[in-house]
């Protein structure tokens, strides 16, 4: 009888709700570093905003790392900060939003604006309309869509912490 | 000379965007489960709905748990999935939303609300209003205030991935 309700339950759910057994397309949008084209996820669950050594040096903006600040990042695993960007501008929608950002040297993804940004821009990640809205900046860009997604992008799992 | 302007930049960001330097309030809200208060944590970087075996047996529902469905989940380290509800309500703001969701076995925060939940209801985190709308049921809630937040929070690190 339990089991009967849990499959009852499961057949509902697959034909009401399709996508929640599917994959959900993560939120990334598009912006410049230096004039160099970066995509950039965008997680209101991460406390800090990082860019990987890989791209800090693409973008050429490893000469305004200041390697007082190296440590170790935990969380996840343990991640050597190789030191803190303390300004720097990030170009979306030909706004320039100042912020700052820790540089980390093993980490695959390009760079991932965390709440510390999106809250001192005033952020609105809208699911509805599919864009990041910047409330200091007055702009609104789209979220990439699959087919735009970094390559490492496509192979990111599920579970936070 | 390079390290002068590493260090006026650090000035320049001391006196302009002090909060970078702080910590940041994570986002959570409250809702209840079968009854039972719980605060999620509302987190765009992940891209499942999870909660803790801990927190669904104080919610009494475990016997939903289809365990044809338990696995492992990657991503950060591994943890043990127990298996997958999948149909569920969740009550926020006195409206019902459905969702299914994964429980994990060892899981220090009781439930985190992703990104399949997040865009099925057409949600909008909204970090101008400090609140998450939800689209479909046409609420509002606000973020929860630090001193309101879960004891595990305030112990949550930084980093993603």
């Amino acid at each position: 009888l339990h089991m009967q309700n849990v499959q009852d339950n499961m057949e509902h759910a697959l034909e009401h709700m399709p996508e929640v057994f599917g994959h959900v397309v993560m939120l990334y949008i598009n912006c410049k570093v230096n004039g160099h084209l970066v995509k950039a996820f965008v997680d209101s669950g991460a406390q800090m905003t990082i860019m990987s050594r890989t791209c800090a040096e693409r973008c050429g903006i490893m000469r305004l790392i200041d390697k007082r600040w190296s440590g170790i990042a935990k969380g996840v695993g343990t991640q050597k900060i190789i030191g803190r960007i303390h300004l720097a501008q990030i170009e979306v929608e030909k706004a320039f939003l100042t912020t700052a950002f820790s540089v980390l040297e093993d980490q695959s993804m390009d760079m991932l604006l965390g709440l510390d940004i999106l809250k001192r821009h005033q952020c609105i990640i809208d699911l509805h309309r599919d864009t990041l809205r910047i409330g200091s900046a007055n702009i609104e860009t789209k979220f990439l869509s699959e087919n735009e997604l970094p390559e490492n992008a496509k192979l990111t799992e599920s579970i936070p912490m």
